[in-house]
């Protein structure tokens, strides 16, 4: 057993789909999530600069004490792991090796597409994860810049979102994919809007769930583990406005996830 | 005549509207801009986050001997000008001031619209300069946060948003406003479906003119206009992707405006 915290970090408010579903199943951990919300967003951004804001993330985790960091962020683990792994005293979960082992390995998929921020797509890392499991895996991916602002303002069931998603969309008409893995942590928002374009039969894919389980692995086999009674969940943002807190609401159906908290990182 | 550069600022490439406007009004200027590329967008964060990056964004240009600054931000001119001007040894020049003694002074404008990004709505910071000069003025606001992502992507005469405009113009219906100022550098790439949503006979403000004209003024009465043959354009920015040189040609009709630069501003 160890009551060290898990520590999360995003970019923004996107990991908080991914901080709900670790919530839900270890309800007995202590939680340290960091959002970047005065640098949100990074999916548009350089390599460069990514590397530098995802640094500062990791530092201020590990000065928290965490026993291991989930990377809640597609962006992030597409462009830098292998660099913030090097920083890190503690295990470091990216969102990508973790949804892609859940698709090639467990779902037995053959024809996959992939939609993320910019950076994630040019990055090519979920195609180059697929392949390593299985060369033969057919990947389609396509950039959706688009749906992080529609998403972040509410525009769920919007007439606009849905033209858009069908714009973006269109490339995987005749590509005939089986699963769609939506690399952006705040596309789960849209999933019905994007569920309805695909059509029933693509099996859209959260890497919630499938980062979660590599994260209680983890755990278990190191001993890691914790079993607080009352565990303490605190939320850093580095930036924190109305429109913030509003937004953390939505994501946890209006039950407050703990404690909100706004720090530098400078 | 002074021909230390002209320094302009803004959260990102938005700014570039009203350099456009400059350089084509003062041609014989040496001019350096500086687009917080690397944390832009300013208008969805908190008043204390907007000020802090704008110091930096001043530092950076009073390091570069500048003879002036155009604060070519709504965002930032809207919620920090004061602060600013106190750090800085020359003029600051902001978008809201000249834009609306343009609209309230020369066009005797009655009823006037604003849109913004969120913070500046928030700011009110039109309304209150309006009512300076003549507080029998009406003013309606409306914050329009995706229409800066929109302008970004290129989506200039998409359906989508048109429907998007529709909805955030929809409160300026009953209003009878004369003039809607564009009180967000980034409105402009979407003038004509803007233009189109609310009618032929409602006069649309870009701050751009009325800027420089100050710029002008103020360059004038302190014998600071510049006279260089060839002037030096330098435009810095903290974060430079494929899509920044692509929406820089863009604004720039395809015309290099001068030498791109990536910086570090910590």
């Amino acid at each position: 057993m160890n009551d060290q915290p898990i520590g999360i970090c995003d970019s923004g408010i996107g990991g908080l789909t991914v901080a709900k579903e670790i919530i839900r199943s270890l309800p007995n951990e202590n939680i340290v999530y960091l959002g970047d919300t005065a640098r949100v967003p990074y999916g548009v951004r350089d390599k460069e600069t990514i590397t530098k804001f995802a640094k500062d993330l990791i530092k201020f985790l590990i000065s928290k004490n965490v026993k291991a960091i989930v990377v809640a962020c597609n962006t992030i683990s597409a462009t830098c792991l292998p660099e913030l792994q090097e920083i890190s005293s503690v295990p470091i979960i990216g969102v990508i090796k973790p949804t892609v082992s859940e698709v090639v390995n467990n779902l037995k998929t053959k024809t996959i597409g992939v939609i993320g921020t910019r950076a994630t797509v040019n990055s090519n890392n979920y195609e180059l994860e697929i392949k390593k499991i299985n060369n033969e895996t057919q990947v389609f991916s396509q950039a959706c810049p688009l749906l992080v602002p529609l998403a972040e303002e509410g525009f769920v069931d919007h007439p606009s979102t849905k033209i858009i998603v069908q714009e973006y969309l269109e490339i995987f008409k005749d590509k005939n994919i089986e699963s769609l893995i939506l690399g952006c942590t705040h596309y789960p928002i849209l999933r019905n809007t994007i569920q309805e374009v695909v059509g029933e039969n693509i099996k859209i894919i959260d890497p919630a769930k499938p980062v979660t389980s590599e994260l209680t692995n983890i755990l278990k086999t190191s001993g890691l583990l914790g079993n607080t009674d009352k565990p303490n969940r605190h939320f850093y943002f580095t930036d924190i406005t109305p429109q913030t807190v509003k937004t953390v609401n939505i994501f946890f159906d209006n039950n407050s996830p703990g404690r909100l908290e706004k720090i530098n990182l400078s």
